[in-house]
């Protein structure tokens, strides 16, 4: 753990850079758009350790596969989202010298984020050659105008002489990704064009093997000045605008700089792509800097409006849940169904940035509370757009239907662990489940019923052919698979994954009585088949200790030696920096949830016996070294009313980044697991389900609290809950009347 | 399958060249003396694709591993026996045109490697320009003096005009690894030396950030020719010395090149690496070309004495054998403890010439049978020296004890699969069975009792602390292993592997009684060591199935589709090129033998019954996809009197690489494989068995062939079997008196 940010409400302050924080730093202040987003790092220059990190949403490079040991079946490439030109750096001299604080002498430092208007500013005194001046830096990627990334910068002389100044504003394709497998830098420039005060370049992606579409990118900078325009320079892989000029004792010059970023993404032709920047840069001219923020401000206003989360009596919580979902909004709010949320954002290169089933599983419920239903519509397309991809993924292990795949961009898989990428296919229950979901919070039939229709009719195919009947016992088993818990591999009838196996094929049979007989046609869709579900799903192996009363995280994991975590020398954690990868494999240590995933899926079709026994005998085995394990147990242990246990949990995920909990946040941010501590405090601590269609609470306040005050979206309606010692508040704010049950009872709201 | 060469007793002959067969054609024309190697490549250009191959035993270089995802505990290099520097290489120009049958037209082809002799000869009829010259080349690896390759190539002027002729020499440090993970070239060159008609290179291995040695090599080339000498030539990277002439119709030019190949293995210093290479160069000189054949027919004459195999009536198996013995012969004969044998020998670079369990499972009961028992000694020595590594691997995995690794060269681990690294521990058995074997084959309890007790000590300390206790089945557990058939990964109580560690720890135990208190007190082995050692075997769990009266493969092994290999579409065979890895694994399909392996090491301790129904079981399911697995086959085949199925599985083996059996043998040879149809004769045909210190043999003659005959040393003796229709005769060619036991009869043999 380490906290380098001050605490704040709406904040992310610190005032203090020590070189080796400086990539954590980093990682904090990342902002995003959705479109696109970037990490904290420093425009100007800065020769100390930094991770320059700027990426699009989408624009994306299938790296050829590293492997040791070659194993059939293995994806050709890895895609990722890759280091986009860097259309933020520039240079800035002061009587010649640049400004470099991992050089230069520097004091009064100062950096921002601030989450409720969506802006990241910056601020320090530079001493240079005895003389000194304030900078400062303010920048922020539109929620307004996706295109359209602005910052600008202010440079004071602080001392009694005049000093010159110039400022080379860049637009530079020589960058490279940490994480090329193969040290490739991805971008060629196909185009430069520079003016006084704008310039352009126009990039596209190295060419690949693997038949997936290049990217063309154009980036268009516009510059607004006090400063003298120069010529302004080009080289085969950058451009430049610069100005200069004389700065007196006491005065400032301003430099803003505006860029236009679009990509073949949205625009098919060069011409279109120039045209577009071109008419995006002009209409953006029309705004002063001002302007531009409050249009920021606004639109992060509208959606804290719908999704704020108040907590009284404890600022860190208060900081933690806002930058949390600050940092979710910045990754995603389903603009783009063909966008998706990298388990890192915008903000690192680990996992490429690729759609794992950490949306569905985390990510949906967040969003189906908090944002438009459209949101989630557009996760759920995402998916049947890949429906192809996951037909492909299934015939490569020489399976019937479809497999989604564990890391994607175009529904192929792109990881490479047999262990992980033929086996974890519980993945694909997570799929079929998110429709569920979907289709549970919203009430609306029509996407399980049509499109979606066609996803779990594949995810069911992949089940019925990957199912085997074992003679002896005489029921449908499966072996060989990774659980949730990525501690455990090719292990035999996982409890999780044949449960959900089971699920599946239930709930696509009982969708199927619901969809149209044209629709079943198409689908080729058949009693015979349906009737081959059934028998699976009621003969399915569900491994479960009748002694112990629990459901067995797979066949031999009672053979383990089964001490608790807490018996284990405490230096010997977390195992994952400490034992060797075996070592954790024979352990009975859980990474994450795993029977309780499962429980927390369908958590109101167990009995509180079955949750109870589920619960202690697995809780102390784990070790919740993945960022997605401590929300679902803090979840299970409300549910249980084991409200210290609940908020201990909470508390491992609410602060996750902002304590560097993990002590790898330098890396970037665990984007995914953002959600936990909303999912603790709405479905755990307010104890929200939705069941038979009706909304349902059972809140209690941790005593560390003195209050909490949420919004959710249901139906058309908006909510607020307010939860406090003396009890709790459900007020409709917006909609139509609604029909919930608080604590078991039911309640009529209806807007005041 | 595919048979490239022409059926021999002696030699292995081919009359055509394909170019898409050149490979193979050089894995199968290798040539060895266990000191250096070299594949059948040309010496001259060759323009088409082929793969050159030169290594010297023991010349390795750290090449830092390639891994797409790190795990804990993996290594930081793979070992590798490097290619050599060129010493071979020619260049023959005539009439300025370099002679290179991947371009010009050629006829009258002929290659044969003579392992009668241990000579390698080529010739073909060459035309350039309209002029037709036959080219003749020799070559060898000296078994006489193992520092030394001698050549000699003739060219003949087939026409009626004269031709200019010109040959260079080289020796040439710029090679590269066809495997090399970061595609570096692995020489540097330290010196150049060139005279008129001889010249010298030295090189160094790149450096490493490992610690382990930089190895320095010099080759010293001298030549006879009648050819006259020119300036020799220099580069950064190679020498070369340079002979023309001109040839009359019907004339012949010869050159002879001997190359004398010293390393830092054998002399510490530069300059003693170069007067040995002069001293070396000029004791040969001394010998004309005919007589360092002779030597070299002489010395191979000294080996196939004692292990010459005589089949007949079937001239293919006969041809199989003695490929199978000079290749092995090759590889390995003993000269240096500090040499193994790689499982491609000196054939190609798959596996990186390094040692794997494969030696002391496969390779020491020939060498016990076939050459002294020194040549056996000095590969437990191998092992004894290596301890230190050993230790260091298991204290890598967080264990006491020794783990003797899967790949290496030095002791300490290469290989980065966790699944093999980490799991397929067993190998550590195989370690401490050899010993055993050794003992019980030569009566010497010498070693097992001194250094091989701290070996077995190791091996024992590491099982002990490996296990795990099941409270609920109240006995001892292996968890997380891959037995020896590799298409299972990280199972639970792989019966071979329980099996083998509970009888390390009893063998120990009971070697433990025969050692002097002195060692006891040295390896600081306690009455309550031994004693835990003692309980764990007693208590070792090891599945077995009652019903079917069989043991288990591993914990869920029955639950799987026992589906027999017979009953596959046969298009899916081999599987590991069908198949993707989840697919195999979760199968019940077995690579090679798994539980069949443990019954084969301790053949006469089990029942005919048990041996049945575990061969009826297992055999049905195993894919035979290592070329190890079918001599285990056929040896349990034969000791159950299934005479057919025994011959069927010998024939798998016995021209697995002459015919090109798994169509992977143009990556070298599957050296360690080579003795499964030695051992299939003798162990499975003729039921050698060694039995309380008495030799036995219950022969049959597969009705396939009409006889065979073979040599063995057992404890000083020399005894010749031989097999006929009429019946078995068995005489001691040299050495003392010996009782030994004649299908159940005991015979007492004397030298007649």
């Amino acid at each position: 753990m380490k906290r380098i940010f001050e605490i704040d409400p709406w904040k992310i302050v610190t005032h203090e850079l020590k070189p080796e924080d400086k990539r954590l730093q980093e990682s904090m202040t990342s902002i995003g758009n959705e479109y696109m987003g970037m990490r904290g790092m420093f425009e100007e220059n800065y020769s100390g350790d930094t991770h320059k990190g700027i990426y699009l949403g989408g624009v994306w490079y299938p790296d050829k596969t590293r492997v040791g040991w070659w194993k059939n079946g293995y994806p050709e490439y890895f895609g990722k989202v890759i280091n986009a030109v860097d259309f933020t750096k520039v240079d800035i001299k002061l009587n010649g010298s640049s400004v470099d604080i991992a050089q230069d002498a520097f004091s009064d430092y100062e950096l921002v984020l601030d989450m409720q208007k969506g802006l990241l500013t910056r601020s320090y005194i530079v001493e240079k050659d005895g003389q000194k001046f304030r900078l400062n830096f303010e920048r922020f990627v539109s929620v307004a105008q996706k295109e359209l990334y602005a910052a600008k910068i202010t440079v004071e002389n602080l001392s009694d002489r005049p000093a010159n100044i110039e400022i080379r504003s860049y637009i530079d394709a020589d960058v490279f990704n940490e994480d090329a497998n193969y040290d490739e830098k991805f971008w060629n420039v196909l185009a430069e064009n520079v003016a006084e005060d704008h310039s352009s370049l126009t990039a596209q992606t190295i060419p690949n093997n693997f038949g997936t579409p290049q990217f063309t990118v154009e980036m268009l900078a516009a510059h607004v000045t006090d400063l003298e325009a120069k010529p302004a320079e080009t080289s085969e892989k950058y451009v430049a605008n610069v100005f200069s000029g004389e700065l007196a004792p006491g005065k400032t010059a301003e430099l803003e700089k505006r860029v236009i970023v679009v990509t073949s993404r949205d625009y098919e032709t060069r011409e279109a792509l120039s045209k577009a920047a071109k008419e995006l840069s002009e209409k953006q001219a029309a705004f002063s800097f001002a302007e531009l923020k409050e249009q920021q401000a606004a639109g992060w206003a509208k959606r804290w409006e719908k999704a704020d989360v108040e907590i009284k009596g404890n600022a860190e919580s208060q900081q933690g849940i806002r930058f949390n979902l600050y940092q979710l909004f910045s990754t995603y709010y389903g603009d783009d169904a063909r966008l998706n949320i990298g388990p890192k954002g915008f903000t690192g290169e680990k996992y490429g940035g690729a759609t794992y089933w950490d949306t569905e599983a985390f990510a949906v419920p967040l969003y189906l509370a908090l944002a438009d239903k459209s949101v989630t519509q557009n996760l759920l397309k995402y998916r049947f757009d890949q429906l192809a991809g996951a037909y492909h993924n299934a015939q490569q292990q020489g399976l019937k239907g479809a497999l989604y795949p564990m890391v994607t961009f175009n529904g192929i898989e792109c990881h490479n662990e047999w262990e992980i990428t033929f086996e974890e296919i519980h993945r694909n229950g997570t799929i079929a489940y998110a429709i569920y979901n979907y289709t549970r919070y919203t009430g609306d039939e029509e996407y399980a019923t049509h499109d979606g229709f066609d996803v779990l009719v594949g995810i069911a195919r992949f089940w019925a052919d990957r199912v085997h009947y074992s003679k002896r016992k005489e029921q449908y088993m499966i072996h060989g698979v990774t659980g949730p818990n990525e501690y455990e591999n090719n292990i035999n009838n996982n409890w999780y994954t044949n449960m959900l196996a089971k699920w599946c094929l239930n709930y696509t049979r009982e969708v199927a009585g619901k969809v149209s007989a044209e629709k079943l046609a198409e689908l080729d869709l058949t009693p015979a088949e349906l009737a081959k579900w059934e028998e699976i799903a009621d003969k399915m192996y569900l491994p479960e200790d009748q002694e112990l009363g629990i459901f067995v995280q797979h066949d031999t994991f009672l053979d383990k030696d089964l001490t608790p975590v807490k018996d284990l020398p405490q230096d010997q954690l977390p195992l994952n920096q400490n034992w060797s990868w075996d070592k954790i494999l024979r352990s009975p240590y859980i990474k994450q949830a795993d029977v309780l995933q499962g429980i927390y899926y369908f958590v109101e079709d167990f009995t509180p016996e079955q949750k109870e026994k589920n619960f202690e005998f697995y809780e102390p085995l784990t070790v919740h070294e993945s960022s997605l394990s401590p929300s679902i147990h803090s979840i299970l242990a409300a549910d249980l009313h084991k409200e210290d246990k609940a908020f201990e949990m909470y508390s491992r995920t609410a602060r996750l980044d902002l304590d560097n909990y993990n002590n790898d946040t330098e890396d970037g941010l665990h984007i995914t697991s953002m959600t936990g501590s909303w999912l603790a405090i709405v479905q755990g601590f307010a104890g929200m389900r939705v069941i038979d269609g009706q909304l349902e609470f059972a809140p209690f306040l941790p005593k560390e609290w003195e209050g909490y005050k949420f919004r959710i979206n249901f139906r058309g309606r908006l909510l607020s809950i307010d939860v406090t010692k003396a009890g709790s508040t459900i007020k409709l704010l917006k909609g139509e009347p609604l029909t919930i049950k608080l604590n078991g009872k039911e309640t009529e709201l209806t807007v005041a």
